[in-house]
C-alpha cells in the first residue's frame, strides 16, 4: 500500500463534494499531496508541467469555494488545468493523459461534466465564461462562472473584446486572473494593492478629497483643476475598472493582487466575493512550476519539458538523428537573414516552439514576438512587408485560422511579398483535436493571390523558403508538420525551385500518386512495396498546391486511368480537390481516390498512431494502390 | 463656370503639394469647400456619408503637415476617407465613387500611392501601420507614419493587439483617434485634458510629489503607501499611455482631447508631435455628418444614406417590393423568439445592418451588440449555448473570416445548438473586393460538425431558420445574400425542412444543374429558355452543402452525363468541389462544370452588373446548358 502511504489526503478524494467535506485546515497538505502527484505523474508521462505546478491552490481553493459542477470553471487554454481533472474524477486516469485513448490533454466537455467549456486556444474563457454566465442569469438560474486565464493569454485580442463586453449584459462572472509573468513588475502590483485597498475601504473618499483639498491650498491647481482632481480619480477607477470601451473600463470590480499559493487566502477571498452581483476579476500572483525548483528557475523550459529525473531533477532529452522541420526553418532564416538585411521574422508567442528564437539570438531587432496575437501577427507582417521589409511570419497550422481574415484582407488584396510559414500542419497527435492543422490547405485554397506550397523533405523546406524571398515572389505560404524529417544531412545549398512546378518522385504506368508534403516522402516504402506486387506507380511530389503543376495534372490526366492523391489535410477542399476540379475541367476522367484527414479524425489522434489515423499510413497507401489490380 | 464659383479654393487642389503651398488662413474656407463637394456629391452618388464630413479637418490638416505620400496615412475602414481621395488627385474622378470602373469604396493601394495600405475591415490599422512605421526604422527611413482609427473600432481585438505592441519595437507611430462616439463622456475627456497638461509640463511631478506629501502629513497614508502613490502615478501613466500587456500600459504618449473640428489646432498640434520619436496617440473629438444638420442629429441614418435632396435635406428612399433577406431575417427570429424564450441574438456591431435591431426592439435583454467583435461574436454565442440558450449569430460573411478559429475550436468540436447566420453572402457589389463574402462556403465545408445551408428564397430562410432550432439541429449555418429576394408574399407558416435533403425545382432529362442558394431562384428563368431550345433541365436546389443531399447526387451520377453546379461563392472548395468528390467516390464520371466566383472576379464588382461578374448571370449559365447541345 505504498501508493496510499504517499497520497494519504488525494487518495480520498475521488470528486469535488470529497473536498468540499474537508476541514480548511487540512488544505495546504492536499495541495502538498496533488502536487507531488503531478510531478510523479509527469516524470514519467510527458506533458504539461510548470503551468498546473503554478495553480495547485487556485484548483483547490475554486472546488472548495465553488459547487462545481453546477458551478463552472472555465480554464483558458488548459494548460494549468491538470490538477483539476485529477480533482474531478480523473486520478486514476491521468497515467493515460495524452495518450491514445486516453484522457485529453485540454479540459474538454467531452470527457468531464466539470470541464466546462473546450480548451486549447489562449483567450477565449473571457467571452466563453460570459456566454456561460449571460445564459444563467436569463434563465434565473443562481450559478457562478468562473474564468480563469493567465497573463500571457490576456494579449489576445480575444479576451480584450470579452473583457470590453463585461459590462454588456448583467452577469456574475469573475475573471481569475493568473499572473506568473515576472514582466508585471510588482511595483504595479503594489500599486494595484494600493488602489484596492482604497477602494474597498471608506478611506477611498476621503482620500480623494483630501487629495483635492491638498492640492487647492497648494495653488498647485485652480478650482477647476481640483474638480478635475477629483473627477480624474472617479475617471481612474472608470478606466481601470469600468471599461466599457477601450477609454472608459471593464465595468469589472477589481481585487487582489493576492499570493496564489496561499490556499487561506485564496478560500478566504473568493468567499468574500463570491456572492457579489456583476462582473468581478481577481487577480493573484502566482509561481509558475511552483515546488518544483528546476521549473521555478527555468518556466519556459519546464513548460513542456518531456519526461525527467524524479531525483536529480534532469530532464531526459533523447537527440540525435534527423532534426525537426522548425529547426531546419529556424537555421534557414538565419541563414537567409544574414545574406538579405530586409528578411525580419514574427511570431505570436511561439519563438522556441517554432525555433525563432534562433532569429532571435543573431538580429534581436528584426525578430518580432507579438505574444498570443495571430491577427496581428499578419497584419503586421503585412505593415513590415508593405513597408520594404521580407517578413517571415511563422503561425502554428490550428492558430492561423485566428489570422484568416488578415491573410485575405490585409495580404492576399495587396498582393505584397510575404512569407507565411505554417508549423503544426496536419495531425498534431497529443495535442489533440484543438491543435490539429488540418483545414489550412482547405482554407487557403480559395484565397486569390497567394503561393501555397509544403516540402517534400528538409531540403525542400530550405528551397522553398529561399524561393519564397525570391524578387516578385508575392505571398507565399510553406506548411510542414509537427516533429523530425527524415534527412539527416539536411544543409543543402539554398537554391530556388520553380513557383508551381512539382516533380516526379518514381516513374511508373499503372497509379498515378500525388502527394503533398513530407507525406510523400513517407510513402516512398508503400510506392516501392508496391512495385514488388507487380504495380507500377508514377510518384509525384506536387511541391505547390496553388499555383497546382498543371503539366503534370495533364500528363496524370492522359495516361492515366487510376490516380491517388494523398495529403496530411482534411478530404475536403484541399488537394483532392484541386485534382478534381483540374480533370473536371479538362475532360479527363481518371478515377480518383482522395487520401487525407477524413472529419471522424480530426477529432483523435495520437503520435504513435498518427499515421494510422489520419489514414495515410504506408499500409493503407498500399492497399489504395494494390486496388489497381482490382480492376 | 459655376463650378469654379462653388469651389474656387478646392479647384486648386490637385494634390497634397498643391494643399501645402496653401497659407494657413485659409484652410478654414477649404474645408468648408472640401464639406460642400462632399455633401453635393453624395446626394446623387450615394456612400458613406457622414463618417467622411467628420473628417474634413483632420484630412485637410495631416496632408498639410505630413509629407504623403512618402509619409503614409493609414485610414482604418476608410469610410471617413473621402475628403483623403478628393484631395489626392481623384476629385474629378469622385462621381465614380463605388461604380464599376470608378474609384473605390475605400482607401486601395491599387487606386493611389496616397493609399498607404488596404481598408475596409475595422481595427487593421494600428498593427499594419506599425509595421509600416517598424520596416522604416529598421530601414533607417525618416518618414512619419500616421493611424486613424475611429472610437467604433476600437472595440476590435486587432486594435488591442496592435496596442499592445507598440512598446515592442522602435516605432514613430503616430496613432490618431477619432472619437465621435457621445457614449465617451465629457468627464472622462476632461480628466485626460487634465492628465496631458500634467504629463506635457512640468508641473507634472511637482503635483505627484505634492499629492504623495499632502497624503504624507494628512497621515491618511503611511510613508510606504505614500510611496505607494508615487508609484501610483507612475504606474497610472504606464497603465494608461504605456500598456505593454493589459496591466502594463499601451507605450504611447497621449496626447488631447482636442477640438477636431479646428483646424489650426490641429495643424499646431500634428506640427507639435510631430517630430517627437516613439509612438503617440492623439486623442480627437469630432462630430460625425458634421455639417449637414440631420446627419448630425442621426448619423446611423446618415452613416450610407442613400440619395438625398439637397435642398430639402431629405433622404430619397424608394420603398416597396420584395423584402430583403436580412428583413425576413429580422423578423423571423422575432416570431421565433416569441415562441421560444431560449432564443437570443448576436451581432458584432452590425444591428441596423442584418435588422436584428428588431429583436432589440422587443426583447431588448435578448440582443446582444456585442461591438466590432466577431471572435468574440462567435465564442460568446458559443458560451451561451453551452448555458443553454439558442443563440443566433449573424455576421456578415466576409467579417466571418475574424471568427473562423472561434467557430471550429470553441463551436463545431463542442457541436453546440448554435445558429450562424452569415448575412452579404456572395458578391456584395459597391463595397468591393474587401467585402465580399465569396470564401464562406469553401471555409466551412472542411470543418466537422457543422450544418451549412443556403435559403432559395425568403420561405426557405424563415424555414431554415426554424429547422435549426429544433432540437439536436446542432450548430447550423445559414448564409444569404444582400439585398432583395423574390417574393413579396414571404410570410409562409413555419416549417421544418428535412437536414441534408434538398429538393427538385424542375424534372428535366438532357442536363442537371446543381444549385445553392438565391442563386438558384434567379437561374429558373434560364431553365425555361433552355427548355424552349430543346434542352431539358434538371434543376435542383441542394439547400444544404452539408451534409449534401446524397439522394439527388446519386440520381443525378446515375442519370445525367452533364452537370453543372451553381453557387454564389468562390469555385474552388464549395459546392462543386462537394460534388466533384461524390461523384469520384462513388464511380460516377458524369462532365462538371463549376459556376460560381472566379478568382479574378473577387478583386472587382458592381451592383447592377454582380451577376454578370461573377459569371452567374442567365445568359452565362443558359449558354453552359446549351454546350449540352454540342455533344
Amino acid at each position: 500500500m505504498e501508493k496510499e502511504v504517499k497520497y494519504p489526503l488525494l487518495e480520498t478524494i475521488n470528486s469535488p463534494s470529497d473536498l468540499r467535506k474537508l476541514p480548511e485546515k487540512q488544505l495546504p497538505q492536499l495541495c502538498k499531496e496533488l502536487r507531488n502527484f503531478i510531478i510523479d505523474s509527469l516524470a514519467n508521462n510527458p506533458g504539461h508541467f510548470a503551468s498546473s505546478l503554478g495553480s495547485v491552490e487556485l484548483t483547490v481553493a475554486l472546488h472548495y469555494v465553488y459547487s462545481t459542477p453546477e458551478d463552472k470553471i472555465v480554464w483558458d487554454v488548459g494548460h494549468q488545468a491538470y490538477g483539476h481533472k485529477i480533482l474531478t474524477g480523473r486520478r486514476d486516469r491521468f497515467h493515460t493523459n495524452r495518450k491514445l485513448g486516453g484522457i485529453k490533454p485540454f479540459p474538454s466537455p467531452d470527457e468531464s461534466e466539470y470541464d466546462s467549456f473546450v480548451a486549447g486556444h489562449a483567450s477565449n474563457s473571457i467571452s466563453a465564461a460570459l456566454g456561460l454566465s449571460a445564459a444563467a442569469t436569463l434563465e434565473g438560474r443562481n450559478e457562478h462562472v468562473v474564468a480563469v486565464i493567465g497573463d500571457g493569454s490576456m494579449s489576445g485580442g480575444l479576451a480584450y473584446e470579452g473583457l470590453n463586453n463585461l459590462s454588456a449584459t448583467p452577469n456574475n462572472l469573475l475573471i481569475i486572473m493568473n499572473d506568473n509573468n515576472m514582466s508585471i513588475s510588482d511595483s504595479v502590483g503594489g500599486m494595484k494593492q494600493l488602489l484596492i485597498s482604497m477602494h474597498s475601504s471608506k478611506t477611498y473618499n476621503k482620500v480623494r478629497y483630501a487629495i483635492a483639498k491638498g492640492l487647492r491650498k497648494m495653488h498647485i491647481l485652480n478650482e477647476r483643476r481640483a474638480n478635475a482632481v477629483i473627477r480624474f480619480n472617479n475617471g481612474l477607477k472608470a478606466m481601470l475598472f469600468r471599461k466599457h470601451n477601450f477609454f472608459e473600463g471593464m465595468s469589472a470590480r477589481y481585487f487582489g493582487p493576492i499570493n496564489g499559493h496561499d490556499v487561506h487566502e485564496l478560500v478566504r477571498m473568493l468567499r468574500s466575493i463570491k456572492d457579489m452581483k456583476g462582473p468581478r476579476m481577481l487577480h493573484i500572483r502566482t509561481t509558475k512550476g511552483k515546488g518544483w525548483e528546476p521549473a521555478e528557475k527555468n518556466a519556459t523550459v519546464w513548460h513542456q519539458p518531456g519526461i525527467f529525473d524524479i531525483e536529480t531533477g534532469e530532464r531526459i532529452v533523447t537527440e540525435g538523428g534527423s532534426p525537426r522541420f522548425q529547426d531546419v526553418f529556424g537555421e534557414t532564416l538565419v541563414e537567409l537573414a544574414k545574406a538579405d538585411e530586409r528578411i525580419v521574422g514574427i511570431t505570436p508567442a511561439m519563438p522556441t516552439g517554432c525555433s525563432m528564437n534562433k532569429l532571435a539570438d543573431v538580429f534581436p531587432n528584426r525578430c518580432f514576438d507579438v505574444g498570443i496575437a495571430e491577427g496581428h501577427a499578419v497584419t503586421f507582417s503585412a505593415g513590415l512587408a508593405k513597408g520594404g521589409a521580407i517578413p517571415f511570419c511563422n503561425i502554428y497550422s490550428s492558430f492561423m485560422q485566428r489570422g484568416y481574415d488578415n491573410l485575405i484582407h490585409d495580404v492576399a488584396l495587396q498582393r505584397l511579398n510575404f512569407v507565411l510559414c505554417l508549423d503544426r500542419a496536419g495531425l498534431v497527435g497529443e495535442d489533440g483535436p484543438t491543435h490539429h492543422g488540418a483545414y489550412d490547405l482547405a482554407y487557403l485554397r480559395p484565397v486569390p493571390n497567394i503561393t501555397i506550397s509544403s516540402p517534400y523533405d528538409e531540403c525542400e523546406l530550405r528551397r522553398l523558403m529561399y524561393t519564397a524571398v525570391q524578387p516578385g515572389a508575392g505571398s507565399f505560404v510553406i506548411r510542414y508538420p509537427r516533429g523530425k524529417g527524415t534527412l539527416v544531412d539536411w544543409r543543402c545549398p539554398l537554391e530556388t525551385v520553380e513557383v508551381g512546378k512539382g516533380r516526379c518522385i518514381t516513374e511508373g504506368t499503372d497509379v498515378a500518386l500525388l502527394t503533398l508534403g513530407p507525406i510523400g516522402k513517407v510513402m516512398e516504402e508503400a510506392v516501392a512495396q508496391a512495385k514488388k506486387q507487380g504495380v507500377s506507380v508514377a510518384h509525384y511530389d506536387m511541391r505547390f498546391l496553388k499555383p497546382i503543376d498543371t503539366d503534370i495534372l495533364r500528363k496524370v490526366g492522359e495516361n492515366f486511368k487510376y490516380v491517388i492523391t494523398l495529403e496530411d489535410g482534411t478530404v475536403k477542399g484541399g488537394l483532392g480537390s484541386a485534382v478534381l476540379e483540374y480533370m473536371a475541367a479538362h475532360g479527363y476522367t481518371p478515377k480518383v481516390e482522395i487520401m487525407g484527414i477524413p472529419d471522424e479524425f480530426i477529432e483523435h489522434g495520437a503520435p504513435e498512431e498518427l499515421y494510422r489515423l489520419c489514414k495515410m499510413d504506408k499500409e493503407d497507401v498500399l492497399r489504395a494502390i494494390l486496388k489497381f489490380k482490382e480492376k
